[in-house]
């Protein structure tokens, strides 16, 4: 399986003379390999938020955000949230990788030049060998829902090459994470 | 409802100095917008396959084919499709307008560099008033899928605003495209 | 001549439902399309600086920020800063358009995942016809050169649908933006 | 100095289990990595010509190609001739890359929906460390020149870390390719 595979064992490789490993340190120092400190939600500021203004490049023929263009918004915002948790070093270290299996995504209102998008991001579900984490593209300051996706993912260990069980440290790290969004 | 919006009314005020409708002109010329002359699947060459080789910018870090870039690769091929059976200039003399409410991708394999994909399209479903295009992304000469999609799409007179249902020579019109892919 | 037009005279069609003219509001307030008042330098916070976190949807097989991409970037930072100097709505009110004719890149050095992009965007010449507009990228924080461009416009009066000489009004309040960057 | 780094020697690390290298050979079986054997440029069949039509997505708010989407339009045309000459295979076996330092392009003419693109590439200048490549975007079938670039490139000993001077068996090689585009 595969398909955007989040490799965090090989983000060492791939930092180079410009990037020091300080550049990917959580945003909060909460978070310890080998000893779990499980952060009370509040702390985490949930659910994660990421600001896009819509520019011309981002539109297509029919002047709205084309629909490729919004799987990267969405990108973004998962590394933005990954980044502020914490993760993004924290399964580095444990040599495993998140792949993405499935993309399912609502497009429900037009967005164009202009437009402040806000990106809310969180786990919603987790399940034996699979997560979800659920997005949602609103024009910001109004109730107009732009977007909503769910991006399924397994837990491949790298080294053993094969989908793993989603449990013990590894689900409670996320439990703490769950929420409706 | 909106995402990206095949408004194909709007492609006349495209068309610039440097593009003739003949541009645009059906592969076959069986397609008459008065009286619609339905040819045989064999004629239409079903399904509709688009060959795309996987080149160094459609990879991102993971040196695989990048989530967003598959719904580059899947719009590429539809509009390969619609050229190919009439429906862009057919759809835009009608006044209608199919909208895009739902993209579910499944990522089963991962494609790189060198790699030659074979995308196949073809509309699966008619429903009261939204249509399905399933298409599948092959690793060319081989049994190995690497990505499927389903396309929802809802059909608007553009100048009502509102979705029409699927149904008299419109929906004759699909059906005789309707296949499992 | 064309390649990026910006029309921003035909913005005012793009704008839907979902955006009012109020998000495109100058930061300042400072800008008439009468009477002109020109602020100092100084209150205008030049040059303008775009920050952009690089991500692994950014990079290439190669796994750096890939050439094109880097175009994006650039455009990204244009647009945050016509934003900031009043210029999207004040063209638009003249009827100018600025049409790229030329961009001029060097790549000096690599760019990956984690870096924090620094894109630092100026006008820098204005010619009879034409004006130049600077941008560079540094690694923010460090003294790094990633790349660094020049981006050739030539004005276009849309309705007269030909290059107009920047002089005038026009050539005065680019003048008050003009450094060397 | 870095931006878009050929890594022709790294290729071998990115070919996973559903990319032989039998899908990087050359179209012509005359570059031999021990002795070369240079063909007549007319076997060569140069220019190399790329076709691209342009769609919906390629588009931006201005209804015209995107100006960083013509550099993808350049990459892809870049990577079709490196395969048609056989360069790929032969500088991952000397350990040699080609990096870009440098893009000019000219945005001459406006380019839409239903337009076919064919893009021009030939190597056009040797110098001491650098080698160009010309490319020009022509609307097939007439004699509008859409935009047209020159690619500087330096080339890289992968080992070495350093660029290398052009002479020898790789000067012979290219200047065998040489042609006014």
């Amino acid at each position: 399986m595969a398909a955007i595979v989040l490799c965090f064992a090989s983000l060492t490789k791939l930092v180079g003379r410009f990037s020091p490993l300080a550049l990917l340190e959580p945003a909060s120092g909460l978070w310890h390999d080998s000893d779990q400190v499980l952060p009370d939600k509040a702390e985490l500021n949930m659910p994660h938020s990421t600001f896009i203004k819509v520019r011309g490049y981002h539109l297509d023929v029919y002047q709205h955000v084309n629909n490729a263009r919004y799987l990267e918004f969405l990108e973004e915002a998962r590394w933005s949230y990954l980044e502020a948790v914490g993760d993004i070093e924290h399964f580095e270290l444990l040599g495993l990788a998140w792949v993405i299996v499935n993309i399912n995504i609502n497009y429900r209102a037009q967005a164009t030049m202009g437009h402040l998008l806000r990106i809310d991001t969180a786990f919603t579900q987790i399940n034996g060998k699979s997560a979800v984490i659920k997005q949602k593209v609103w024009l910001d300051g109004t109730d107009t829902l732009v977007a909503d996706a769910d991006i399924t993912f397994v837990c491949l260990d790298k080294k053993a090459g094969r989908a793993v069980l989603i449990e013990g440290p590894l689900k409670e790290r996320l439990a703490t994470r769950l929420e409706t969004l």
